[in-house]
């Protein structure tokens, strides 16, 4: 067999990338869980007329056959499976969760949930087929408060924050409101409210002049209103003077909306509430739009300070119907990580490290194959007390088992102590391999110093 | 949106099962780091013709499609992307995973991987077409010593006895070595070594008379041939005596091999070091098969102890060739857990429970929706020292933020202290509402008992 090579868009990492991504996932599981958020999974596969409900996605899915399923064969047809794809997302299988389980869970519903999910694209710079996603959404049965609309963007900012000891950068969520965006169109007598917002999001792209033009071509507005939605779109600020430049924006354009003002109350709420809870994290953007189809109040991106060309890694908004059935309609407010972006970019710009690519802390020198047992006994006693632990390969010279440590990142070597033709046995000794101090140890109660015991995440300076 | 229903084979559980599953992911895992082992994850999809060399499985494969691929098209064919399938088990994809990184790698590699696995069958009692496995595996370059055949199997009967806590039941590894049984039936006279092995593999499904007959007729033995391998899988035994007994029948049939020697004084090291590190957890099995065309030496298969009829829940063995390019050929030791099976089988028999859905402590009452601020702030100081909080989620009656407490099983429920028009604030009190005891607190210092901290997995009984 030839070497293989990669598959584009199918990120792997080698082990010592893999402990950062694995620090990251345990990272914002932690904080999820201490906000009370519990973990689901779903299965990777929905049926296809499920993942088709969003048209504009179709393009992406991954369609499954078994490799034996011939048309119309009993199994594909007969018996009537459904065609399946694997799930682009984890917010169409959540929403399928909630309506099959609802009997069973309590509503309002915190979860978080961690999972590949697969694009069938085309793949580009920086864009993954396979990647992984971490959301966290709240979901109530008939209704949802707004609070969880303050609450989530925090919870999303503490989470990466919580990253900001392995070098992670500063993160700042950006927010807006729909119902600012569109009553504010609308009172300026603007109908395609989607459209746009379609041509406001490619600000950042295009720049103001071409969206202007746009505005017009494409949205149907006159010069002048295209000149407001801009103006709305160029206000941001982290303090509610935001909510009052936005109303005096709606009185000098005669603008009257009651939607409006109960969107600027949202976000005034959200933009106060952060202020006190997560200073400087939350910024009102009211030029983030998003695929507003979905959303319908608040809506969340997040960038990297001083990586702003990296896009949003973390996005997501309040959604009036996540999901229906006959008896309930369920909201939700969520918001979703792209982790393998984020790792990717860590290692690929070689911000962080792992301090070693191995979990073990120690080797056990083994000094001949008949005293590997005496080498096991010391493994398993420095195990017991929870330190990770390998015995060497083989007896080798003591030299060559240093390196095998040493090639690892292993910091230390255990020698166990040479037992004489009377029993009685020299005490064993422990080496620290970077400064080469060796000193005599006992196994049942030696312990490294308390930053080697497992392999740790750091910024790549440090 | 109908309700929708499960679909056959793709399990998938509620949160209080996620638990479960999510506390036996963590065990393994610690376990395994303890033991040195490094964590991978692979993608999930292979190249089909990869995917297809162990012609056996062929069938099971999910084979890949772009919803809007078509036949000849540019992707598919012109640019040369090659048919994607998603892996049915974790060892062809680490196998590529080793070759293609070689260079990167220190070996002897070892690593464990836990990732779900698709398999495109009919789904059957118990039989999962998507489901998790657990795999430890250790691989040399060129070469690898005997002694981790030894250590493996004890690594997963310690990772699988850290689960008896919860109520997993005492769990058996059978082991047998390949070469003992090649090595016998070579010395009778045997040469269709692989067929008689699939024959003796069926001996629980269908008992040693219809295996004799089967030897006779689709493996060309003799009658007699067929009972002396009946008769060495009869052996069996947790101690060096089943080696003695082998030699016994050997010698008794005329049988000398070099092969059954060697393949004898491994089976025995193996039985010998298990006694000592893990007792009674370590059973030579000399009717334990395996799909032997692949495994060379030790081969293992693990069962629950009074569940036997689930069949084995763990197994693996020693391969000589996991992989091989110019350089090197890569010989590895390896088993693999099926956790979901497991899992499912702890849930649907009712054998464990976790203490609560949800990972929550504590609920913080709010008083009114003005002063949620103020339990906002009592979450963020519990949050703070690592206990896992959520905020009311109305200003309800209490007696309905108790019952939103109850519901999930969360044991605490704190009261902020009601600030009078001085701003003197009375103390805050946390009612334990399986006690109904309810005494002053403060949040910057209050502690739940450790066995409250977090959602526990515990025996159902317990």
């Amino acid at each position: 067999m030839a070497r293989p090579t990669p598959l584009s868009g199918f990120p792997e990492w080698l082990p010592d990338g893999r402990i950062v991504e694995q620090h990251v996932l345990d990272t914002l599981r932690r904080v999820f869980e201490l906000h009370g958020f519990g973990g689901i999974e779903t299965r990777a596969v929905e049926p296809l007329d499920q993942l088709l409900r969003k048209g504009e996605t179709s393009k992406e899915v991954y369609v499954l056959r078994r490799l034996q399923e011939e048309a119309g064969d009993a199994d594909a047809a007969g018996r009537g499976d459904k065609q399946l794809g694997l799930h682009f997302d984890l917010t169409v299988p959540f929403a399928r969760y909630v309506l099959e389980n609802a009997g069973h869970l309590a509503f309002p519903f915190k979860r978080y949930q961690i999972q590949k999910v697969w694009r069938g694209e085309r793949p580009q710079d920086g864009r993954f087929r396979e990647f992984t996603q971490a959301d966290i959404d709240v979901v109530g049965a008939g209704e949802l408060p707004y609070h969880y609309e303050v609450e989530l963007p925090l919870v999303m900012a503490e989470a990466l924050g919580a990253l900001r000891d392995i070098g992670v950068p500063e993160v700042r969520v950006l927010v807006n409101n729909r119902r600012v965006a569109e009553g504010f169109y609308r009172g300026l007598g603007i109908d395609a409210v989607d459209e746009v917002l379609r041509q406001i999001d490619k600000l950042d792209k295009v720049g103001p002049e071409k969206v202007a033009a746009l505005l017009v071509s494409e949205a149907g507005t006159t010069p002048e209103q295209a000149q407001a939605c801009l103006a709305l779109a160029g206000i941001s600020g982290s303090d509610t003077g935001v909510v009052d430049r936005v109303r005096a924006l709606a009185a000098e354009h005669g603008v009257e909306s009651e939607l409006l003002e109960t969107g600027l109350a949202e976000l005034g709420a959200l933009v106060e509430a952060a202020s006190v809870r997560a200073p400087g994290a939350v910024v009102a953007d009211l030029k983030i739009a998003r695929g507003l189809d979905y959303y319908t109040g608040s809506v969340y991106e997040t960038v990297l300070v001083g990586h702003e060309q990296l896009g949003s890694i973390c996005s997501g908004g309040r959604y009036d119907t996540l999901a229906s059935d006959g008896a309930n309609t369920y909201p939700g407010v969520g918001l979703s990580i792209g982790v393998s972006r984020l790792v990717s970019r860590l290692l690929s710009a070689g911000l962080v490290r792992a301090t070693r690519s191995v979990p073990s802390a120690v080797v056990v020198a083994v000094t001949s194959e008949e005293t590997r047992e005496q080498s096991d006994a010391v493994a398993t006693a420095l195990r017991s007390r929870g330190i990770p632990v390998e015995v060497a390969p083989a007896a080798a010279k003591f030299g060559k088992q240093i390196r095998y440590a040493d090639r690892r990142g292993i910091p230390f070597v255990w020698f166990p102590g040479r037992v004489d033709e009377d029993g009685a046995r020299t005490p064993d000794q422990v080496k620290d391999i970077r400064s080469g101090e060796q000193v005599d140890a006992d196994a049942t109660t030696w312990e490294p110093p308390a930053e080697d015991l497992l392999p740790r995440v750091v910024p790549a300076g440090g």
